[in-house]
């Protein structure tokens, strides 16, 4: 049941941060496709962080799955998460409204960079706790969970070179997030087979 | 279970276009009936959106019903129709506060027509998926479904001869969705005495 | 299953409702108490419109444990219901930017009757629907929910006097519903007793 | 039944309450540092309501697993209680615009206090209730609760001294509720233990 909880909470709060984000678009004054060409940076990121939003929601539904218990831990890592993506609308419509300024920028990857280290947390307090043991045979070596940061990392760094080029990397993680991840749904399929 | 968490999130995300579209509705400024006609067109596009939406969750929630398994493909295709909804208040704002002018008017078509694609790939791809045949054998010919982009097109094709024309099939799809569709109650029903 | 998820999706627009009125809550310019005194209507408004909003998603709750089964014509009064509903954060806004001016203040009464008129046509439906009997006995005389419209007409004709004076049945309206109405309480406990 | 949506009500209405804070954020209007710097404030107010909202969230998911019968003045206790929440993300703006000014202040720390006394109200009408005998027995002593409405009146009392010096008690009663609260957990683990 608090799992039940936790889950429709941080749902709610995932809905409605990918949601609200379109609150940032601003309505363009002029009524030809030049007026809206001045808002597509925006939409072109706005699809960006939906995109990273779905896939956190993704994963965070897979993860849960194996999370037996919710102790107070988990609990404050879990809204530690949230606080972070909820700050993707903020850093996603000042990056937009600056037409990809260096701070700007630099400030959207230092999120990014913060919500990936959030996640990394809250996946070794459900590791180390209890039941944790089967989601971290199905982790396995975890590539993915591992090279992200580093790709925002990376991203950030090149920002400094040129903001569009710091965009590459962070593209690529959400490319490579989006390639279905079957660990989870295959351990979960194994061991339904091991039991019957 | 994954089933239930991806319907509530959907519907989570779809509760919140529909709510929010308001605030792009402006308080006039001044105080008397005139300054609320101002609005008027506002208030009749917020309708028809509001009804598109309506239209969708009711839509999502019967297919849902038959379908069996929740794949990766069905997860990031609704993840994909849930994006062009949630552009509705964007496109309706901006079409709004043009008074139907012919490119917003446009790009609130498109915005449609996108949404229509996305929500036919969802449907064949579960189709294609496990426990899929039911879902073909209650589509039936799906008239509605396969009528619903061409008058989208007719639409789009009519607002270059004037954008207040290319609303009529938009107002047609949504009066033709409004009636109950009884497929697949009609289709569980069925079923459902079978085994008894 | 069908009724859980309207009754989900129900309570996401209603909370979203309830909760983006603060929204239109302007935040004020300057920092003292008499800034603040400037948004004192907007208060005491916000927090009606916040107790109708509460009021109906109690009365919805208790209809819809009568109801058996959805029918179309029951999911489209609901989205009826919650499509005046959503207009509430327009017109309260208005009503409030005015500083109760008398179309801004009838324009929030007509909101209010018109929401009432569709719960009324809402609870017809369902009375009529499978296992609508039960309700029918429930509600009894239904002496509230007959004189509810009647106080929003009233207000509605005061509004042309004075609109203060318009907001006195409004908020009749409002504390005559915060006392609890046991009868659907009454009439589950009754007939759980006499299954036992 | 009644009691999951008095939950899944509440978690919607706090999750919207704990995102849209991040709307009052403004985007900077320059591309530096220094322009977010100005933002600091209204960062650090806001990392401080979302951890308040989240404290909420976690003591009344705890207290309403020890709720047996949700009554009719519960109801109203809840909503009471969520409408003070739903005023934190307007508090937290003005006074986050106002850079600690001492009336906004003032109005937050009310804010606070106003919204503890809701929880209290709450908390002793389901002790009353049918069950409430289990909650008061795993409350005890309820030391935190009777601390954080003295706190909050401290921290009003200082904002005469100083703005700064009056939020010092505000975040002293964030941390002392983020430390675990075992005692609804033990509760539950002891009388399980009990019965088996």
């Amino acid at each position: 049941m608090t799992k039940g909880r936790l889950e429709a909470f941080s749902d709610g709060v995932l809905a409605i941060i990918i949601t609200i984000m379109v609150l940032e678009l601003h309505v363009p004054e002029g009524h030809e496709w030049a007026d809206l060409g001045d808002s597509a940076t925006g939409f072109l990121t706005y699809a960006l962080s939906f995109v990273y939003i779905g896939i956190y929601w993704n994963n965070h539904h897979h993860m849960f799955q194996l999370c037996e218990k919710i102790t107070g831990p988990v609990l404050w890592a879990n809204l530690h998460l949230l606080f972070w993506l909820s700050l993707y609308p903020f850093t996603t419509a000042w990056m937009d409204e600056s037409d990809l300024a260096r701070t700007p920028t630099l400030v959207y990857g230092l999120n990014l960079f913060a919500a990936a280290i959030a996640y990394t947390i809250l996946q070794r307090l459900i590791i180390r706790g209890p039941g944790g043991a089967g989601l971290r045979e199905a982790m396995g070596a975890d590539v993915k969970g591992k090279l992200s940061p580093v790709l925002y990392v990376a991203g950030i760094l090149l920002v400094f070179v040129s903001p569009v080029l710091g965009l590459v990397p962070f593209v690529a993680v959400a490319v490579m997030w989006m390639v279905p991840d079957r660990r989870i749904e295959a351990y979960l399929a194994e061991h339904e087979a091991q039991r019957s």
